[in-house]
């Protein structure tokens, strides 16, 4: 049923300024309209990406505040609209990055509305009523039930977190070229969040999974605890010429500016490079590069609420958690500083249930 | 049968340094293996990519001088080797860009020869007899009948020449991509050799066509002549905005450096631009031009023997030519000089054996 309430107050915890400091942060949040799902956060994973560390400090330009990142929410449902047949009181739901498309343009009518132009994004962005939207570093969300998934029985809250983004963004595209149980060669460029996630899936998906990193210091904790079959450190050439035309694609998932020329050298005839990180300056390459093995420069974004729904039980099926740091909310400046040091392994997930937000 | 003489002499025309300037020169030919055919050359088209002009100036900065330049070579079998069962004496064939490869590789192995890493081209480069190759240009060639095609008959020599390159260079990919008959909307940006055939072969297989150009000037000859269905001039914004999201490919055969970012915008979701040009400075673009929308930024290289057979036979089928000015060797420079200035519609070929080489 829906809310008879007049507008509900939440707390979070926003960014004021472009310093992306936390800070608690009271608002109001829409009744329960007739599609909507009125959810109480458990936990929300933290993402330097498309997203809460790029978008706290105004890394994109486009930065709204007072803003409430956090877009891989895992909650409650407390209250479901007249229209919601999916969901039920105590359910345990995600929310990820998008919650509302057009429903009209060629990407929504393909099922894939992380990729409509008018898509409204969790929080800095402007919902359809002209209001901020916030995202799950806070008590409460009300959001449309196209773009709430349902968690399967038995994964933990915290571990399922991460796999809202960092998990899709790269369960999305290897499902969209046809990889699962291929047997393929693949790279993973980069061991974060999104990383981690990308050597776990790929490996159970029966690839052989090669990690290639800028630093030789990840190495034992790929191939002994994440189970990656090799390593190659992109400074070492030799290692680095002897991979060329090896891998069948590689998940890009660097968040920062960096050559792609090096990574394209490792890719088989046909190999895929597909690029997950938002970057604010260019990526170059010379089309020599990609011609001569009719190679491609891929990009994605995350992956549809289907496909999230799919990526969730694959990931129960197979046994598959993501390895995280759970923290309260008052360390949330703490952890953007760690995560910007890459101090992490691999992501901080926020127990938003279990902190006291209103300090 | 192989020939018992010693090695032939053959007359081509030579680039002698990067003024790229052709005139007279004398060379020797190996005698007929047991796998060649030895052709005596009848046409040879002018192509400004990868290739002729670039590589006769010493664009790409590995020219080896003198170089016969000529890869778009229409000629007639006067010899063939003692292996040699698929072409016989007096019969048209065709001769393009690769004319070597090792056999062993994944490419190789997949019929991909044009992406084996130690493909040998017609010319300006090394053979596996330590000699250089030398291209159409050229009274006379010897080679390896994997690299030779069949010319459908009734097909006009001179015509069929530029097939060889400009039109495989757009066959192979829309075929790979699985386009032929798809009715699929495509976009060719610039109307030269491989554009002007890029329209035709796009037609030909039922799909809307635009032209994207820089200059209004061929908006006539698209649209009337040559059978374009729209035409985008890039620099016109508010048109250029109005087709955003609507070509589910474009084939980029600019074969001189430009952003890429114009284009990528009028690509649907998982729409393709597909790099067909060599160029010698990088390219750039921004990571969510490609993420938003999953589009891929993709590279391609003429064809294999097979596909350009299969190309020859499907221009046959539809009576679909390249459009041409045909001149006498003595022209080649002014011909040079005419492509640079993009005075040309669309090609020049060369009637070799109706010139006289040995001036």
């Amino acid at each position: 049923m829906a809310s008879s309430e007049a507008e509900r107050k939440t707390v979070g915890w926003a960014a004021r300024d472009q310093s992306g400091i936390l800070s608690p942060y009271t608002y109001t949040l829409r009744n329960t309209g007739p599609e909507d799902v009125y959810i109480k956060v458990l936990c929300c994973g933290l993402c330097h990406r498309d997203t809460d560390i790029h978008q706290a400090k105004n890394d994109l330009g486009s930065s709204r505040y007072p803003m409430v990142p956090g877009h891989e929410v895992v909650g409650e449902v407390i209250e479901v609209g007249s229209e919601v047949m999916k969901f039920k009181v105590g359910e345990r739901v995600g929310v990820g990055l998008v919650v509302w498309c057009c429903r009209n343009c060629g990407a929504c009518k393909a099922g894939l509305e992380q990729y409509c132009n008018k898509k409204i994004f969790n929080f800095n962005d402007v919902c359809t009523d002209g209001k901020p939207t916030q995202g799950g570093f806070a008590q409460h969300m009300v959001v449309d039930q196209k773009f709430v998934v349902k968690i399967p029985e038995g994964m933990e809250s915290e571990q399922v977190a991460p796999l809202l983004c960092a998990g899709i963004t790269v369960y999305s595209p290897l499902r969209h070229l046809g990889l699962i149980g291929s047997g393929r060669r693949g790279g993973i460029l980069g061991l974060g969040g999104v990383g981690h996630m990308g050597v776990k899936l790929a490996k159970a998906m029966g690839h052989h999974v090669t990690v290639i990193s800028s630093s030789v210091m990840k190495e034992e904790v790929a191939l002994k605890h994440l189970g990656a079959d090799a390593y190659l450190v992109s400074s070492d050439e030799d290692a680095m010429n002897s991979a060329a035309d090896s891998l069948d694609y590689i998940i890009d998932t660097m968040p920062v500016s960096h050559p792609l020329e090096p990574y394209l050298v490792l890719l088989k005839v046909d190999g895929k490079l597909v690029l997950t990180g938002i970057i604010n300056t260019p990526l170059q390459f010379a089309s020599p590069m990609v011609m001569m093995g009719r190679k491609s420069i891929m990009g994605t974004f995350i992956g549809s609420t289907k496909e999230t729904e799919e990526m969730l039980c694959f990931c129960k099926d197979k046994g598959l958690t993501s390895q995280i740091e759970a923290v309260k909310m008052d360390y949330i400046n703490e952890a953007f500083q760690r995560v910007m040091r890459k101090d992490v392994r691999y992501r901080f997930v926020v127990d938003v249930a279990g902190s006291k937000l209103d300090m």
